[in-house]
């Protein structure tokens, strides 16, 4: 017995649990695990079966691609637990980065980092948790952000990666990059109530006196943060932190919500609804 | 196009997602919010489904009736949103039953609270919410307990009550009647990391200098306090905390887990699973 | 023994803890809570001192009086726990005012309040908790603002409130009368990660895709939701939430921080801090 | 200028709270972060005072001596954010280790970890951020935990640790060697609403169908998990978590968990209460 997770997404039409729950039975299949969704506003139907299956893959691929085609869905189809290749970005700040490699260690998190990339180099990073994970450093000139984009291009077509994401990277991609990866790289940044745009918003968070300052991690658009959002959360704060501690704080939340987010991507449990997320949590 | 919600619960069997949505399809059903979990350990099945549906209730109810007998099934089919016959016990610390009433009357809360039962007379009450919900003083003096109790059925009887909310009810429901009011009678009790038994678990919680507090909302089952766990929630607490503060922010952590149970109850999203629950939230 | 607060706030000078302590002490007082903070980016200085003292209460406020003038403070004295006149402003929604007085009734708030406002007909709310707190409907037509306002003025001067709360009061105050109640009016209003600006926020945060809802108590300034934050807190929400369940889970989230902001401020834990507050809390 | 931390402990006094100030301000010192709190059931006061100070520590050091002996206090004085040397203890699972030798690393956390201790040999661990730190495999064997207790004594004594660390040491301290260590000894373990005694807690948790899991972080006495409460946490889990789950999240609990109480302790921020604890938090 094997278990797969399936996800589907399409516009709503009626039968479609039926004729999928039919298809995963007929193969031999049991459900374990599912969410169905119909967002009513968009008209967009969501739903993620975790099954046990003993019969052939393959032959499960063919019935359920008849599926997909007499009613237009987009759907993944994926043995559950397996490891996926992931390319790690970051800047200086590594607390996002090393967390996910512990997790990744551990067995808590079922990647396999194909590649660092950074725009600094190894020794501006605390962490020694990279093991032999290569390590690209890919800085950033004037002028040279379309070529360094192209050598990112090319390492995850070269790794095959399946999944980028942005452990506290902090340039902003280019818009085209960003399409391009829409749904497959996810980005983690602070958020408050209420929002502060430009530079240090920890500061701006500080003069403000919020009482509370939180972390959001969403799929990458063209808009840096304005993706799909998949998580957030939030800790109390007080007049009596400075700036730093904002800072330091933050980075307790960024480093949760970044791998909550993750491993949710991971287990199939997020669907993109055009500007927003269906998130099948358990 | 009426809105319903269908939950069932049996013993695994391969098939049941598929003949109960096919179901649902073949009498114009049209779902919009599933969940399936299928307990590893127990090897039972819990689905819940809303759907919208043209057709009329009591064919699809027949049709459903075949499921129910071919798989076993313990099966509830209700439209959404329908008024339930509720029956509120309070004793004298009415913050919980005046936040039920007050949800209630704004329409967050889909109940008609058929009677309000107390061991104290309603001038030991502090709110006016009560308006003209009949109050049924049920005093409890040294052995007339089994005549109490005979008196709280005949109401339960008599009103229809489906469910029984024992919102801050303080006298022991003897084992007989709690059994027979399993699954459908809610309780709500403060809860603390470590737990603490006896009387006065706010000072015992204080004296142990404990960081948190909080309240759990289960089903009543013989044993009091270990009945299936709907929610639980918690609250930082400090030292300088007296122990009336901690009962002052239990009041607050009760009130809120008893009416999130309550609704998730009322929206059929609570399965009881042997001694724990499935709770679909969403 | 009396229970005394002092709050007191100044340009930061050495020897202020010193010269205050040794006050409290020379009357017989003694300490059982205190803080100190001094912000070292505005140079201020704050403290609140919580004492029980046998003695005179008039022979200490001659003594602290010096102390006053000395260096400069902005100080207050009060028993602890004395109830305040509160007066209440509320539009159509009603559940902050209602847990509100029910906080007050079972003596968990020490307020009195004098009166309760509204442009709304008493028939608009839907509590019965008001009893015969006196009911002043104050409609605003076009262009009657000040005149409602001025009515509001006269209502605060006679009833003698010390404390205005915007318990949900749908309109905006106009600057001049925010301006002469700074300190002494608090309000409460949805918070978002990231914040949505114009009307229906909970209706943009639904169209966000945000994850987490919250709530910001304030003082009012001039700027009706920019003034001095007091507290904040959140919930998380899901994809399946509709606006109406985000607008429901809202209310918990309002009047639990209402009501805190309200409790700290009346224990004198708020001290304001230009555009933030300092918040001794426990 | 200097920036000091002063903690003090007596039984509770007139004008303490005014002669340690005037002490302070007397030296030069300038008070900015200052909490006072007086137990009334126990008669204890505690203070603790952050302070700037251009002149001589020792001659303060001696003018404060006199104090500890009028009052008879329990004073600490101590450079603010001076490093403090830490011997770390570990079983197999390092979340927590790591975690702290992350935080020392990047300059959040101000130890100076001087040794690691451990019943298991280092391969046994996951992580590399060890670095050079010294790492004492000392496993115990039947009859050998009196010898291995005394070697980790003369580790401490040899390295000057001044705090020892349990981040996930899984053998029970001897009733003495706990009672030595007292109040310079954290420990960290799950914590349950219910508790749960006895092996394998998640499990049980999890046979309970608890909504929420927790950890505790506590000074060690000779009752394991009965020291002092410094600080405890919670996340809520779902009936779809598994006990492997339960465990996943649980690490996450911890070691933020541990992590704030080594950074309060750090601080001066917890002041022992007979079995428990006045954390002086921002």
């Amino acid at each position: 017995m094997t278990d797969y997770v399936l996800t589907l997404r399409c516009n709503n039409r009626r039968g479609i649990v039926a004729s999928v729950a039919s298809r995963i039975t007929g193969h031999g299949g049991d459900i374990f695990e599912a969410h169905q969704f119909d967002d009513q506003e968009t008209g967009m139907f969501f739903m993620r079966v975790a099954f046990s299956m003993e019969g052939s893959e393959e032959a499960f691929r063919a019935a359920i691609a008849e599926e997909e085609k007499g009613f237009g869905l987009d759907l993944t189809l994926r043995p559950f637990g397996q490891k996926r290749k992931v390319l790690l970005m970051v800047s200086r700040f590594d607390h996002c980065l090393g967390d996910l490699l512990y997790r990744a260690r551990i067995g808590e998190l079922p990647i396999e980092p194909v590649a660092i990339v950074s725009n600094h180099p190894r020794e501006a990073l605390n962490l020694t948790l990279m093991g032999n994970i290569p390590y690209h450093h890919l800085p950033i000139a004037k002028d040279s952000k379309a070529e360094q984009e192209a050598q990112i291009r090319r390492l995850i077509e070269e790794t095959g990666a399946e999944l980028v994401v942005l452990a506290r990277y902090m340039q902003i991609l280019s818009d085209e990059f960003s399409a391009d990866l829409a749904g497959r790289c996810i980005n983690i940044h602070h958020s408050f109530l209420p929002g502060f745009k430009g530079a240090k918003p920890y500061h701006q968070a500080h003069a403000r006196g919020v009482k509370m300052i939180g972390a959001t991690a969403h799929y990458v658009t063209g808009d840096l943060d304005e993706g799909p959002i998949i998580c957030q959360d939030v800790e109390p704060v007080s007049h009596a932190d400075t700036p730093d501690e904002l800072v330091q704080k933050g980075r307790d939340i960024e480093r949760r919500v970044l791998a909550r987010a993750v491993a949710w991507h991971l287990e199939d449990r997020v669907l993109i609804n055009k500007g927003k997320t269906v998130v099948f949590a358990k």
